[in-house]
C-alpha cells in the first residue's frame, strides 16, 4: 500500500515514515508543501533506515503530488493547516482514497495543557467536514510521543485509537497500525467521539510533566 | 486514617471501600442520605471482607454523620448531587479535612458516552467552587471501572490521577490511592487540569463498548 504522510518532514510525520517503512512493506512518501524539504526529509529517513539494515526507497513531493501517488493520505500536518491542506490535495483524492487525521488542538496556559477543539468540535470533525464528497476519513495515531515514534529503538506496548464512519476505511487504518510493532489499534467508534480521544493528549503531556521518570508517554487501554 | 465514602452505598463508593478496608488499616465509614441504607451495606461490605479473612468492622451513618467522623470525604455521589452533598456536611467538615471528588459528567448519545462537564467546567471545578472555605479539594479515582474495583478478585494494574492546588491534601490522597494493590497514583497537576482527566472516562466506556473482550476498562501511562 502507499501511504503518504503530508506534512510528513514534522514530528508525528517523521515517527509513522519511519515506523511503516521499517516495520512494513509499504511504500511511504513523504509529502511538504517545500517539495525540496520533502526530498530532503525522504534522505534523511532512507539513511536512517539504510542503517539499521533497511534498504528502501522513501520519496518527496509536495503534498498534492504525494496524495496522488497514495491511497491513504495522512495529514500529519498541525490542526491550523489541516483545512488548507485538504484545499491543496483535493483534486488529488479519488474514489477508495482514505483521509487520516491525528492531529489534535492543544493550548498551554499556566497550569498546564489543554484540550483546545476547533469550533467543528474536533480536529477530526474539522477534517471530515473539509474532506471531499466519498473520501472518508479515519481519526488515528493521536495519542502518540512524537520523539519515541521516531526513535526505532523505542519500544512501544502502547495502544491508538481509531474512528470513523466507514468501516471499510477503518479497517483499512487498522490493519496499517498493526503493521507497526508494539502498537495496538482500538476500536473507538464513530467520528463523534473523536474529541475524548484528541484531549488525551494534552492529559498525556500534563502526566508526563508532572511525574519525574515518565517521558513521551503513550497510553494502554487494560 | 478515617475515610467517610458520601454515597458509599453506590458503586463506585463501594469499590472504594472494600478496596480500603481490605488492604489497608484505613477505617471506612459508609455514608449516605438513609442512614439505614449506610448501615446495611456497611455490613454487606464486613460480610465480604470477612469471607475474604479481613474482620473489620465498616460503620455507616447519615452523610452528616460519615463527613463529620472522617478527616478524607469521598464525594462519591453522581455529579448532580455533588452541590447538595457539600451544602449538606459543610458543617461537619473543619480544618485539615479533605474533599476528595471522583465524579465526572457523562452524557450518552447514539454515537456512544461523550464528555458533558458543568458550566463550572469540570465537576472537580464545580466542587472547588462549593467547598467551605479552607477545605483542600482533589480529584482522584476518575478512570476506575467500579465493578472491576469492587470485585476484590480483579487485579488492577492501573493508574489513577490526582489534581489538587494544595500539594499536601494531594499527597495524603497520593498514599491512599497507593495503598491499594495494583493502582498507581501520578500527579496530574493542578485542578484546572481536571477536564481532561474526566473526559478520559467516557472514552473508557467507548473503547469498552467497541472492542470485543475489553471491559470495566483502566488506563496505564506508558
Amino acid at each position: 500500500m502507499r501511504i503518504a504522510l503530508l506534512g510528513g518532514t514534522g514530528d508525528i510525520g517523521e515517527g509513522l515514515a519511519l515506523r511503516w517503512a521499517y516495520h512494513t512493506d509499504h511504500e511511504v512518501i513523504v509529502g511538504s508543501r517545500d517539495p525540496e524539504k520533502a526530498r530532503a526529509k525522504a534522505d534523511e529517513y532512507e539513511t536512517e533506515l539504510s542503517s539499521r539494515g533497511r534498504d528502501v526507497k522513501v520519496n518527496g513531493f509536495t503534498n498534492e503530488m504525494a496524495a496522488d501517488r497514495a491511497s491513504v493520505v495522512v495529514l500529519a500536518v498541525p490542526p491550523y493547516h489541516v483545512s488548507d491542506t485538504i484545499d491543496a490535495v483535493s483534486d488529488s483524492l479519488e474514489d477508495g482514497d482514505i483521509l487520516v487525521t491525528p492531529a489534535t488542538g492543544i493550548k498551554r496556559d499556566d497550569d498546564g495543557f489543554h484540550y483546545h477543539p476547533p469550533s467543528a468540535g474536533s480536529v477530526t470533525a474539522l477534517v471530515a467536514d473539509a474532506a471531499p464528497d466519498g473520501i472518508p476519513v479515519v481519526g488515528a495515531f493521536h495519542n502518540l510521543a512524537a520523539g519515541r515514534l521516531a526513535d526505532l529503538d523505542a519500544e512501544l506496548g502502547i495502544d491508538t485509537l481509531l474512528v470513523a464512519d466507514d468501516p471499510d476505511a477503518k479497517e483499512t487504518v487498522r490493519l496499517l497500525a498493526d503493521g507497526i510493532d508494539g502498537l495496538r489499534p482500538l476500536d473507538g467508534g464513530g467520528l463523534a467521539n473523536a474529541g475524548e480521544i484528541e484531549a488525551l493528549t494534552p492529559l498525556l503531556i500534563n502526566v508526563a510533566t508532572n511525574n519525574e521518570g515518565l517521558n513521551d508517554l503513550g497510553v494502554r487501554f487494560q
